[in-house]
């Protein structure tokens, strides 16, 4: 399945180049053409989703089994001290595409960026927060 | 398996309390007790294994399986206009516990939290790159 638009789907059909770095049938990994660091990668699935929160069971197993491959090679071949691995879901997020991907990213000491600081200060009730996401599987 | 001094195991076998979200044969699932924002939750294996680099493909399996569902209950419990999903593998990345765990970062338009912007401006030889990590993939 494709989306007419998609840019991640139109890398998948190959009318769009990217640097590919990894191919199987049900996913594919190319360089982020912003990167955060030489090595950032994205791992897409190949069919379109809007995001991760979309894919079923086996799409995801498939998916995050190559965020594993694709991880550890970056790490070996950039030489990284860390990787992360990310995914924005939703505008408030950061998603800018909206074809489900992963970001992996090699980090470096002293590379310079930095995780967020909580801004909201005030102790949560944490309580009464696990209760209502409790309530909240189906 | 569990690891001494491992908080992370720790709470799995109940010796440290934790606000528990979610709980399978293979996963845990619980608030973070430093939350970016309400509803932060963290869902790690019960068995020990210092990141996700170590997990097998089973493993993986579960524990990303477990973290869309709490992704969409963290979403549905705070109203959320969008979810960040992160790992930090290593120290340059982030890690501060040796326990493999998955963030599930509730977001909201103008909760004032911001990406990351290339701090590296040089164009990277993306050619060069991605031919070095295709020759990393065992």
């Amino acid at each position: 399945m494709e989306e007419e638009n998609c840019v991640f789907c139109k890398i998948v059909k190959g009318e769009v180049p990217a640097y590919k770095v990894y191919e199987d049938e049900f996913v594919l990994a190319f360089l982020d053409i912003n990167p955060i660091n030489d090595g950032h990668t994205l791992v897409i699935p190949k069919k379109h989703h809007e995001d991760f929160l979309h894919l079923d069971e086996k799409e995801i197993a498939e998916l995050m089994h190559a965020v594993q491959k694709v991880a550890k090679a970056v790490k070996k071949a950039t030489n990284a001290d860390g990787i992360n691995i990310g995914m924005n879901i939703g505008k408030a997020a950061g998603q800018i595409i909206f074809h489900a991907h992963v970001h992996v990213i090699p980090r470096f000491e002293n590379d310079g960026y930095k995780h967020w600081e909580r801004k909201h200060k005030d102790k949560p009730d944490f309580e009464e927060i696990a209760k209502r996401i409790k309530e909240n599987f189906k």
